[in-house]
């Protein structure tokens, strides 16, 4: 998403105003999933959309849901596909996800964010409410998901998943945007506090297991591994986030290259998106606009000797297979 | 030193025209060495007067040479004795140490910096010329060291001194800076190339040898060292020398917990002031002021493994004695 929020009584709060509209499966809400009706807008530098990148590839969507990749950096008004050829979606036809926006009759206002999901036929956002559209590829899309696609989501574990979810967005994945643009020392304080308290919280629960919630990757994993990716090389020194750096917590670390190691995951990573976007974009808090060249991210690809604790990444499903043609991210 | 300096193409030009004047044994520029008359002005936020307040230490010029320690932020004037009872230094009665510098007759320009030497029978600043500074406590004040102070400037080492410190001053001491306050994206980047080439030099050199130059700790420790430990707090994220933390590279981690676990280093330091300082008074490159809380400074206290690689930190001289009273800092 922009990083869209304001402040209360100096504290970061985000806004959440997201369309709830959602796809499904019997098209309640007048959006039924279809093959090849709908794009996917995301950016690589976002974590939120970066779930959503992940989860389709996982599940083998690309085929019905096709992607468009807006470049890193955003004017103050919107996302830009910038990476395109003339600087224009070779299928929406528009400069700017903007656009796609403001297509809709109801003049949707809280700000321009990815993930969006535009309905080809109208040029129109569907929604882009991120924690609802990756359960719904999960479980509407499933006509759709690949031969071995894992299941993201089992019934069996979805109160559990849900539960760590809601802590890891709310005191990591959110809470490091909480450190970042805190308006004074004790909003920070506080979200650095909780930030690291639960990171000890998640190193303790992943020391014995290989992921977060059962024994084989969920939608839990995928939710924390965007914000962990982004560790190091953004969120430590620009926003702060600096008790210590990914890489020095061993159960984490190991747990994230173990994840980052896995078809699904390190080949949607763009160190380069994401670094550029953070420190080009967010001039309020790095002026200068000037990107840091570390850390060396080589040591993603190390080993993590993770696989010792059990578990499966895929389950009784299988990994996803090469990135699809024109997706692909540079290697490390 | 304040923060002076300019930009010349978007790269950062420390202003060097310091006042050249010398305190010397024989009184050569009018300013004898006597003890009683000068008093020492700094700040233990700045690693130029870092370098002073360690060398007046560790040659015991305690007795003679008082020490007035300005707060770790300043305003847009001047260095401020804000930590003094009433914000005035108790002896030269002044509350900011611009006053120092209005006070000579040749109305001195460039800058307000520390460390800087007052004359109080006058009130006037007679240098603030850090690199001469030591170097003159060393060699002009020997007939005030105390019993067993160490040799900190050889004579059959002087040139090999000069030589490192002349490297280290270019691409560490003042490299971080041309890293942290670079206008654009090349000139940070060359920098920043610099200043990790440099690092992997001295690294390979202490790899094998306890001291920068011959077998005991001379200027040139003290020069790297003042840089070195305000690394990880301070410029591998305010100033983007991200390419690794110190505590990340081990030779240079290892020498630096050595040195600062030596009596006249880590008692020197104050973490608080250090970290105060830049994110408090750069808020052109950080404008919300906000101090990062991490990292945890505990780690300088584990040990290094030093001692194995022979040398000895003062050779035939001994360990300086306590802190003298009212110049402690708070312990780690």
């Amino acid at each position: 998403m922009a990083d869209q929020g304001k402040y209360v009584e100096k504290s970061y709060q985000r806004d959440t105003r997201y369309i709830p509209t959602r796809i499904t499966a019997d098209g309640r809400d007048g959006f039924p999933v279809e093959a090849g009706r709908y794009r996917l807008a995301v950016s690589r530098a976002c974590p939120w959309a970066h779930r959503t990148i992940i989860v389709r590839r996982l599940l083998g969507l690309e085929p019905v849901l096709s992607m468009a990749v807006a470049g890193p950096t955003h004017d103050a008004d919107s996302w830009t596909f910038d990476l395109d050829p003339g600087g224009v979606d070779p299928v929406l036809g528009i400069p700017r996800l903007k656009d796609a926006y403001e297509a809709r009759p109801d003049g949707y206002k809280p700000g321009v964010t990815v993930p969006a999901i535009v309905d080809t036929t109208t040029g129109q956002v569907v929604t882009n409410n991120f924690p609802q559209i990756t359960l719904d590829f999960s479980t509407q899309w499933s006509q759709f998901h690949r031969e071995g696609a894992p299941d993201l989501y089992p019934e069996a574990l979805r109160a559990e998943i849900d539960e760590v979810a809601e802590l890891v967005y709310r005191d990591v994945n959110n809470g490091v945007y909480r450190c970042g643009f805190a308006g004074e020392q004790e909003s920070y304080e506080q979200a650095y506090d909780r930030l690291f308290s639960r990171l000890d919280w998640l190193s303790e629960r992943l020391a014995g297991q290989r992921y977060l919630v059962g024994d084989t990757i969920t939608e839990a994993d995928i939710r924390l591994f965007t914000t962990l990716v982004r560790f190091d090389a953004v969120y430590h020194g620009h926003f702060k986030c600096n008790r210590s750096k990914l890489s020095e917590m061993p159960v984490l670390w190991g747990y994230a290259r173990d994840l980052f190691q896995t078809p699904g995951f390190g080949d949607t990573v763009n160190f380069d998106h994401i670094k550029s976007h953070y420190y080009e974009v967010h001039l309020d808090i790095n002026p200068t606009g000037i990107v840091p060249k570390g850390p060396d991210p080589s040591g993603w690809l190390s080993d993590h000797g993770r696989e010792a604790l059990g578990g499966s990444p895929f389950g009784a499903g299988t990994a996803p297979g090469p990135v699809a043609a024109g997706e692909e991210v540079p290697s490390l």
